[in-house]
C-alpha cells in the first residue's frame, strides 16, 4: 500500500479525512494497475475504498488528479527507500563500494512489480494524457538524475571521479543499472520475475563500467 | 511506409495479391499508431487500404496477426538500415571509430517517431496481449543484442576488446546509446524531437564509456 504521507501533494488533513484519503489512494492504485487509466472508473475506486463517490471527488477533482496522486505517492515511497544512500554518496570514502550498495538497492526498488506495471500504464497513456507521463518523468527519473548528479559532482570536486558533465554521468549510471531488466520487464508481461542474484549482478556490472569510464 | 519484403513472415505472393498485402500493412500501421491496439479496427484498416474486409482477413486471420506483421515489418526495415554496419564490426581495424559510426546510425534509426509510438503501443498491451510484446522483444532488442554480441566476441578474440561476457557487453553498449533519449521519449508524448547533434552526442559518449570499460 502506498503511504501518501510525506509527499508534497498531500494537503494537511487530520483524523478520519486523512484516513479516507489514504483508503482512496490505496484503492485507486489497485484499480489503475488492474485496468489501466482509461478503463478505470471513479465508481470502482469508491466501492473498493468503501467510501461514497462524493467523498472521492471531495479529495480528488477528477480521475487524472487521482492518478497523479497515486503516481506521486508511489514514486515518493520508492525514493524514500534509497534517499539516504544517494544523499551520502558525495561524502563517500569508498566510492566503488558505496556506489555498488546504492545500485543494488536502486535496482531492487525500481523493479518492484507495482512500479513496473504503473510505468506501463503511464507509457500507454503518454500520447492521450501527456500530463501523467510528465508527472512520472519529473517525479521519477528527472529528480533522481538531478540528485545523483549533485553527489557525483561532489565526488568529482573531491578528486575521486573525473566527470566533465555530472548530469550525463548520472544518467549513464542510472541506465547502466536499470536498462537491461527494466526493458525486458516492459515487454515481458507480468510473468518474469528476477532473482535477487540477477539484479545484483546487473548492479555490480553497471558500477564496474561506470567506474572504468569516470574514475579519476 | 513499412516494406514487408524481406521479412520472414511474408508468404510468397505475386502481383496484385502482394500489392494488396502491402497496402493493408501500410494502412494497419497508420491505424495502430493512431488509435493503439485495442481501439483499432479491421474495418478502419480495410477502408484506409481501399480493400474489402474479406481481403484483409484473407491475408491476416485476426487483428493480433496483423499487428504482429506490422511490428515485424517495421523492425526488419529498421534493422536493414544498420545491418551492414553491425555485421562488419567484428573485422574492424578502427574499433572506436567504427563503433561510433554504428552508434550514431543506431540511435537515429531507433528514435524515429513511428518506432517510438509503436513501442508505446506494444508496452501498453504487454499485459493483455503478451504475444505482441514478446514478438517486439524477440525481433528487436533480443536479436539486436545477439548480433552485436557476436561481433564484440570477434573483437575480443582478435585482442581488441576485453570482454568476459559478450552478451552483457552488447546490452551495455545498446542501452548506453539509447536509454537517455528513449526513456525521455517514452514519457514525453509526441512533442519533443531530438536534434541530430544531441543524438550524436549521446552516441559518442556511449562509445566512450563502453571503450573505457571494455578496451583490451
Amino acid at each position: 500500500m502506498p503511504k501518501a504521507s510525506g509527499t508534497e501533494h498531500e494537503p494537511n488533513l487530520v483524523g478520519r479525512s486523512a484516513q479516507k484519503r489514504r483508503a482512496i489512494l490505496s484503492a485507486a492504485r489497485e484499480v489503475f494497475l488492474e485496468h489501466g487509466f482509461q478503463v478505470a472508473s471513479m465508481d470502482e475506486v469508491a466501492a473498493l475504498a468503501e467510501v461514497s463517490k462524493v467523498t472521492v471527488y471531495k479529495h480528488f477533482s477528477d480521475k487524472q488528479s487521482l492518478f497523479v496522486a497515486v503516481i506521486t505517492a508511489a514514486i515518493a515511497e520508492a525514493e524514500a527507500t534509497s534517499r539516504s544512500l544517494v544523499d551520502n554518496l558525495g561524502k563517500s570514502m569508498e566510492v566503488e563500494q558505496d556506489l555498488r550498495t546504492f545500485a543494488r538497492q536502486h535496482i531492487t526498488v525500481v523493479m518492484q512489480p507495482h512500479l513496473i506495471q504503473m510505468r506501463r500504464v503511464v507509457i500507454a497513456e503518454a500520447t492521450r494524457f501527456p500530463e501523467l507521463a510528465r508527472t512520472w518523468h519529473h517525479a521519477g527519473p528527472e529528480r533522481g538524475h538531478t540528485r545523483l548528479a549533485e553527489q557525483i559532482k561532489q565526488l568529482a570536486e573531491r578528486g575521486l571521479l573525473d566527470v566533465p558533465d555530472p548530469m550525463l554521468a548520472a544518467q549513464h549510471l542510472n541506465y547502466l543499472i536499470l536498462s537491461i531488466p527494466l526493458n525486458e520487464a516492459m515487454f515481458a508481461g507480468r510473468d518474469r520475475p528476477y532473482s535477487r542474484r540477477q539484479l545484483h549482478r546487473y548492479a555490480d556490472e553497471a558500477v564496474r563500467v561506470f567506474m572504468a569510464a569516470y574514475r579519476a
